[in-house]
C-alpha cells in the first residue's frame, strides 16, 4: 500500500493510496488516538471512490464516530482503466437505457463480473489497511455500499468474516440471494419505495434473504435517486451502534 | 380537563387528568419555557395510558426533545369501565386465542368499534390540551401509536388536521386503507418482519396506502413483541425532525 497524496481539512485527514492496480482513499480523524474501527465504502455504478455520496458519508463517519473510512475504485471505475469487457458492459447498458429497457438484468450481469474481480481486491485492501498501526487487526469493520456497492458488497461480506456490520440497499436480484443467505452480521437495508429501476418485490426479497438476526429495512418514499438525507444519520448511528462506539442520543 | 394528581421526577412532571369519561396523563418538561410541541400517544390493546412502552417513550420525548406528551386510556381500557360490547369483544378474542385462530380479524373489528368512540375523545382531549397555557394552539402536534394505537390513530390522523407527523405500525388491514389514503403528513411506519399475528403483506400494503410524500418503513427482524430498542431513538428523532426542534446528531 503506497500513499500518494495527503490533505487535511475540518479534522479529517484524506490519503490517496494505491495497492497494485487498486486506487483508493483513506479518511481518518486528524486527532486519532489508538486504534479505531474501520468502515469500507463501495461506490455505485459509473461513480468512483470520491463521489459525493461516498465523500459526504465518509466525512460523517470520521467526524461523528472517529472511524477510519476506506473507499476504492471498482474495476473499470474512477482512476482505473477499463477492460474490453467493461466497455462491452457499458455499451450494452447504454443501449438498454436508450431503448427504455429494464436495466437491472444488464446491471446484474455487470455486478457479477465486477464482484469476481473486486472481492479479492477488497480483501487485499483490508489486509493492507489492517497492517497500518492506526487501524490494526483488532478493531471491528463495517461495510457500506448501495446499488453496485451492494452487488459487490453482498458477495464480499458473505466470504469476509472480518466485516461485522453492513449497510446495503437499492438493489434486489435472485442472483444475490445465495450470498445473502450466508450473511449473519447486522444489516441495515435501504430501499426506495418508488424506485423506477429496482422492482420493489425483488428488493424486499433480498432483504428477506439475509440470515442476520438483526436486520432492519428502511424503505422511503421516492425514486431511485431520492433517498432522504436523514438516512445518512441513520447509517452513522447504525455503525456507531455496531462497531463499538458509545452513542449518546441527542434528541 | 381536571388534573387529579401530580408527581415529578428526573425533570418530568406527570399529571393525571380526566376529561368527562376520559382518563389521561400529561407529561411535561419540569423546566418548560414557553410553548412546546405536543405528542399524543395511544396504547396497544389490553394496555393502558401508563403501560411501559408508553411511559418509556413519553419520558424520552419529554427529556430529549422538551415536548409535552399526552396519553389517554382507550375506551374500556385502563381506568375506564368496560361496556357489554367491550366484554363481548374480549371474550371473542380470548376464544380465538385459545383456539389458535388468527387474531387480526377479531382485533380489527374491535378497533373499528374503539376508533368510532376514541377519535372524538382524542379530539376533545386535544382541544382541552391546547387550552393549557404551556401548550397553546400554535405548536405542532405528533401522534404515536402502534398495533391498536394504529387502529385508532389512522382514522384519527385522517380527520384531525392539527396532527402534523405520526408514527404507526405493527398492523395492517384493508379496513384502514381508505383512512390511510387521506393522510398526507410525514409517517414513520414500524413493522416486525416475522410478526406471528400481522401478515407481512398486509403491513406493507398499509404502509403503501398512506398518501404522505415523506413516509419511511422500518421493518425489523423478529416477532410481534420483539421490536428493537433502537426504534425508540428513531421515533424520538422523527418527532424532533418534524415538530420543529433542531436536532444535532451526536454520532
Amino acid at each position: 500500500m503506497h500513499f500518494t497524496a495527503e490533505t487535511s481539512s475540518n479534522g479529517v485527514v484524506e490519503r490517496n493510496f494505491t495497492l497494485g492496480e487498486v486506487t483508493g482513499v483513506l479518511w481518518s480523524p486528524a486527532a486519532a488516538s489508538g486504534h479505531a474501527p474501520l468502515v469500507l465504502m463501495a461506490h455505485s455504478g459509473g461513480q468512483h471512490k470520491r463521489a459525493p455520496g461516498i465523500l459526504g458519508r465518509a466525512q460523517r463517519f470520521v467526524t461523528d464516530c472517529g472511524f477510519h473510512v476506506a473507499a476504492i475504485d471498482a474495476p473499470g471505475h474512477g482512476d482505473r482503466p477499463r477492460t474490453a469487457a467493461d466497455e462491452q458492459h457499458i455499451a450494452v447498458l447504454r443501449q438498454a437505457q436508450a431503448a427504455g429497457e429494464p436495466l437491472v438484468p444488464v446491471v446484474v450481469e455487470f455486478h457479477i463480473d465486477l464482484a469476481a474481480r473486486a472481492v479479492p481486491e477488497w480483501q487485499a485492501t483490508l489486509d493492507a489497511l489492517q497492517g497500518l498501526p492506526e487501524i490494526g487487526v483488532e478493531g471491528p469493520i463495517g461495510f457500506w455500499g448501495i446499488m453496485q456497492g451492494t452487488g459487490i458488497g453482498v458477495p464480499l461480506v458473505a466470504v469476509e468474516s472480518r466485516i461485522t456490520a453492513a449497510v446495503f440497499g437499492c438493489l434486489g436480484h435472485e442472483s444475490l440471494a445465495e450470498a445473502a443467505a450466508r450473511i449473519t452480521v447486522p444489516i441495515e437495508f435501504l430501499l426506495q419505495w418508488d424506485d423506477e429501476h429496482i422492482d420493489r418485490r425483488s428488493g424486499l426479497a433480498l432483504f428477506d434473504a439475509f440470515a442476520s438476526k438483526e436486520k432492519t429495512l428502511h424503505a422511503n418514499v421516492g425514486g431511485h435517486g431520492e433517498m432522504p438525507r436523514f438516512e445518512v444519520d441513520s447509517s452513522t448511528r447504525f455503525f456507531a451502534r455496531h462497531l463499538g462506539l458509545a452513542v449518546t442520543s441527542p434528541a
